[in-house]
């Protein structure tokens, strides 16, 4: 084959969906040449993914900077080691690179998709900070350079493929799927005693850490929901859940004359990536095929708002607008965190996000903006990491009047 | 809405398709004229139909045609009466008309649906004779007048629906979803004792007799992948069955990213009638939006090519090729009539289809083509037709056989 490779930059290498990805660009070697890596801390993973597919540049922390580039000569490799923001930056935006799989966890990669966009990178993202806390400025960004951004998150994807080129006027409503998590059926009394065991073992999806105790609070789907909005452009009215345990139909899309078309598959993330790397040409994923024989069952059942409140935070924070469902993520971080390291019982995450909608609906009906107007207006990107850090405070503050 | 209304030509208009095609019409009089309509002797229906939608041409058979003059005479209307297949040929090449409605019942069908494309008719196409019998020929010369073919049926619907604009190199293969019948869990020592009463009993679709029937041989899923081959232009072997008994899932696509896309609704004909009459607009139906939580479980498995051998046998005439799948199709109507007028236990349509497959094989292999060439090769449509009458033949001979 004879045309010319296209040229990948993946931020955040080492984690699920950036492993997940340099194995599809593995299946393809013939379609696909890796400019550039970047990821946070696990610098000894990088070192062998600088080694199997040859970027020209790399960035990492500047705390791991220096034993990078220790590692980089002792190996004799011929890469540039960049660091920090400024060097995630560079790594997005490297001029031969077509496509950037954003792919880093958190609001700090915000600012590194922001100038792809810039750059006219198309955007294959599963970075879903980027979206819940700027939105607003990443989409209207996009559209202005006529950038395509890709979503990578299978319930996305699932609604990207099933889209295609409809007609966007004939739609009804889009139907994020949502495996439930481990808690689906467990009565509310008993999630004051769920154990952090419990919460990191997801029934279908192996994740990274934050985003298992995002489906086991229901809260990845809140940020799914406030993701659609922005990269379908619909109306949160026009996007529901419904709980599928099995995750195999990983979402659907409803038009108006009442035919839903949906995309199917093995829970395994290598087959939004393989889409998103491959668009519009479908490339292998190395997944395998879905036997739905084997399968059996599929089931569906309406979530239930009263055990799991994170769902209708999504629908409130769109409401509010500007940098509240900024504020909602920052503190979820925060909540996480705290769980992650066995500080908070599992409910209190539930508590501290309910007490932060009530605060900011009471913030804007009081109208005392002046304070805090990126809580409802974001312009820039410091306008989204403020709200974010309004949150982070009023999550630590909560909690530590808890404590206290 | 200024636009001008789309022509449009309802062949076999009291049939189920038909009714259900002028119902979807009702719900959008802005789009669509109704230009002419045909049946075969439900003049009844008829008259009601032509005061409602007002057409330029209708067509009866030969013998209804003077009662039906009388009728159109009575009520004082406007309306030309033609008669017969020139008649039916008439009304599907009606000079205003744009779109074809093909949803007579069985071989008579074929004939006005090439009429129709040569005269660059777009065909929504229900009447899948045209294709078992005839399907190289109407689509060789659909491709020639570059006519699009769009698929009434739900399973063929599906699979358009979930194709769009994808490469078809990217496919690996469709997946026809069948309910399995009435008969889908019963023990084969009891299909002896199968009646006409619980043969008529569909689980999900409301249809005709014929149909009703072929879909508890499962005959209709024999002919659905004989239709798709055409349709789609694929390999056999890229056809692939499963059963779902709640037909919801009407159909699905699997490209070979491992990515499925299917197309899920309520078992209701006017959604892909919808999609067909709108296409690519997507209208409204009037049908009912799916709840998949209400429904709650979709279940699949395997079919059982023992006790419904009907499966296996579409391959087996697409690889004997030319008109074999004409004759398997002329036979089975045979059968299914002498079955709905109780002269034959439901397993012997199984056991007359079997032998005829045999035979075909071994007319195939021992070379001796010369007395019915149209077995195995066809150019024209009387070949098709040859081939149609060589299978009622076979069949009423067998019967009459077993019966003396």
């Amino acid at each position: 084959m004879n045309r010319k490779k296209k040229g990948i930059v993946v931020l955040g290498s080492t984690g699920s969906v950036g492993v997940n990805t340099l194995s599809v660009i593995s299946q393809n070697p013939e379609r696909f040449r890796i400019d550039g890596l970047s990821c946070h801390n696990n610098i000894s993973l990088l070192i062998e993914q600088i080694e199997t597919f040859s970027p020209k540049v790399v960035s990492v922390s500047e705390k791991q900077a220096p034993a990078l580039r220790k590692l980089v000569r002792e190996r004799n490799l011929s890469v540039k080691v960049s660091e920090g923001l400024p060097g995630h930056i560079e790594v997005a935006c490297y001029h031969d690179a077509s496509l950037v799989v954003a792919a880093m966890v958190g609001a700090a990669g915000i600012e590194p998709v922001m100038a792809a966009i810039r750059h006219q990178k198309t955007i294959a993202l599963a970075n879903k900070e980027s979206l819940v806390l700027a939105g607003s400025l990443l989409i209207s960004e996009a559209e202005k350079k006529g950038v395509q951004i890709l979503p990578i998150d299978s319930e996305h994807n699932a609604i990207f493929q099933s889209l295609r080129d409809e007609n966007p006027d004939h739609l009804d409503h889009i139907t994020l799927t949502a495996s439930g998590g481990p808690f689906r059926t467990l009565p509310k009394a008993q999630f004051k005693d769920i154990t952090l065991d419990a919460a990191l073992k997801h029934p279908n999806w192996d994740m990274g850490k934050k985003i298992t105790i995002d489906s086991a609070t229901m809260m990845n789907k809140c940020l799914e929901i406030i993701e659609a909005k922005w990269l379908f452009r619909i109306n949160p009215r026009q996007i529901k859940v419904l709980i599928h345990p099995q995750s195999i139909v990983h979402s659907m899309v409803t038009f108006k004359d009442a035919s839903t078309i949906c995309q199917m598959g093995t829970p395994d993330m290598r087959i939004p990536i393989a889409n998103c790397l491959g668009f519009p040409d479908r490339i292998s994923s190395g997944s395998s095929f879905l036997n739905l024989a084997e399968t059996g069952t599929l089931s569906f059942e309406e979530p239930d708002l009263n055990r799991f409140p994170s769902l209708k935070m999504a629908y409130d924070v769109l409401k509010l607008g500007g940098g509240s469902p900024a504020a909602l993520n920052g503190a979820n971080e925060v909540l996480v965190d705290l769980f992650l390291n066995e500080k908070i019982p599992f409910i209190q995450i539930f508590d501290v996000l309910s007490d932060l909608v009530l605060q900011l609906k009471n913030l804007k009906n009081s109208q005392q903006l002046n304070e805090t107007p990126y809580l409802f207006e974001i312009h820039q990107i410091s306008d989204a990491i403020s709200a974010d850090e309004w949150g982070r405070d009023f999550a630590s503050t909560s909690i530590s009047l808890t404590i206290d």
